[in-house]
């Protein structure tokens, strides 16, 4: 896991074009949020179906940046004063205290950029066929774009101070946070040449995995200390979010993530390959701290 | 070119996801801006430069759609407060005057994601196949991105109040209009499986109406009015931004912009098709009054 994750920030760093004196702010942007420290859930997705599936990790690799290259955009812009108006992130400044709005409007969107020129790259089609990598570039946009994550992150605004219900809760954060895990599920098969019964099941174990995620999240940000989490604890309380916690509380919370798991591991029986990684996988994202 | 014009915002319309009330801000701010009324100076170039060299324009015109919405969600962004601060845009309010700075950022955002999506589409493929969509795809990345249009925007905004140098505006030039400009011109061609002499051809045509595009905004900026150009004109002295006007003088710009749009025309003589629509263009963006 280690050697891979190694793997992958190399990967995302080499992906940022060469030092260029009269762009650099916007580089350094980029490179300050991609190479900012994060749990690289997604490429780790994208690596392991694409195993799982009987594809290389060497293939799924540009996927694997590009899917990571969205979330880091999609953070530096959440951030920004005009949306969540975070100071913190992963225990460090966020974008636009280090390099200014423009700039971290500008890095976002080069980011953004950045993830399609990645996977229609000629080293990412070299290795996965033109069809392929237009078939990633197409499941990144439409789970990245208003009718997937971006949509997410509108009624995520619009639900502010509005005691949201569980069911725009749950549309919220299948869009939000769901629709890029089944995107990196997705794309680790689509490099793999995966028939459409494995493709099911990893909709599903995403899905699972999904909702997990973002319960947990949820309820870190009630259970969790700033210096663990890195960003200051209770943020949804203060912007009168409505979450999980505060429409279930935390003792079915704790419940429903336990479950989610399960079936998370479950859906992973249509594999002949060794899923244990993935298994294990649901449970660490259970048992997060952070 | 009256029923072209028609045809683009007909498909630049049908591009835009299906009304939904949950996502409906987001839907409406890429919406608003991209059917403003833009005079569509680069899905007319790649819509003809695929024509010239055999190609459809139905093939193209996902393509066509796709640079325009990238061209859209750049102007968005400019004029956020953070970047330009413009409140007026082809004579109506700016995005963010009317939906807000978060719906500004997500609907340029989405903007952006939506030309990638267009240019992967299923349709897209079904009319160039793969291959094709995966090249206008790079080659859309590699033009918007931070070595393309965003790299031009970061020189900009770092240029203003310091009087830059002729070099400087130049490359800031190349990026910021001209990237885009020659990603037109080269997606006709490969919509249209164009050879590299004609490839060639349509760089160095889309190089002279770039930069004579560029000279011709920095005179309309000094010598138009604000009801003719939709916008408040000076803004470039009031920014104490250095243009080719006050490098050069109106004298020197426009016998610059003639000759280039000379040269442009000349660059089509390798094509065995009518170029005079082409020929013409370059004609009409010389003499353009907004």
């Amino acid at each position: 896991m280690n050697d891979r994750l190694e793997r992958i920030e190399n990967a995302l760093l080499n992906s940022i074009p060469a030092d260029d004196e009269s762009i650099r702010t916007v580089l350094e942007s980029m490179k300050y949020s991609l190479t900012a420290g994060g749990k690289r859930v997604r490429p780790v997705l994208v690596l392991e179906f694409a195993k799982l599936c009987g594809g290389t990790e060497e293939a799924a690799m540009p996927f694997a940046c590009a899917i990571e290259m969205i979330h880091t955009y999609s953070l530096i812009h959440d951030d920004l004063p005009c949306m969540d108006n975070d100071d913190m992130r992963r225990g460090k400044p966020t974008n636009h205290k280090v390099f200014g709005e423009a700039a971290a409007v500008l890095g976002g969107d080069a980011l953004l950029t950045l993830a399609f020129e990645t996977a229609l790259s000629e080293k990412a089609a070299a290795l996965n066929g033109y069809e392929k990598c237009a078939l990633a570039g197409r499941l990144l946009a439409s789970c990245a774009g208003a009718e997937g994550m971006i949509g997410g992150q509108i009624i995520d605004i619009e639900s502010e101070g509005k005691n949201a219900a569980i069911e725009r809760l749950r549309l919220m954060d299948r869009l939000k946070t769901g629709a890029l895990i089944k995107a990196a599920c997705l794309l680790g098969c689509i490099s793999a040449g995966a028939d459409d019964v494995q493709k099911k099941a990893a909709e599903e174990y995403a899905a699972c995995i999904g909702l997990a995620f973002q319960i947990v999240d949820d309820m870190l940000d009630v259970t969790s200390d700033e210096a663990t989490l890195g960003k200051p604890i209770g943020s949804d309380a203060e912007n009168e979010k409505s979450t999980y916690v505060s429409l279930l509380g935390l003792e079915k919370c704790r419940s429903l993530v336990a479950e989610l798991t399960d079936e998370a591991k479950k859906s992973l029986s249509v594999f002949s390959g060794d899923t244990s990684f993935l298994s294990d996988f649901a449970e660490t994202l259970r048992d997060r701290r952070k």
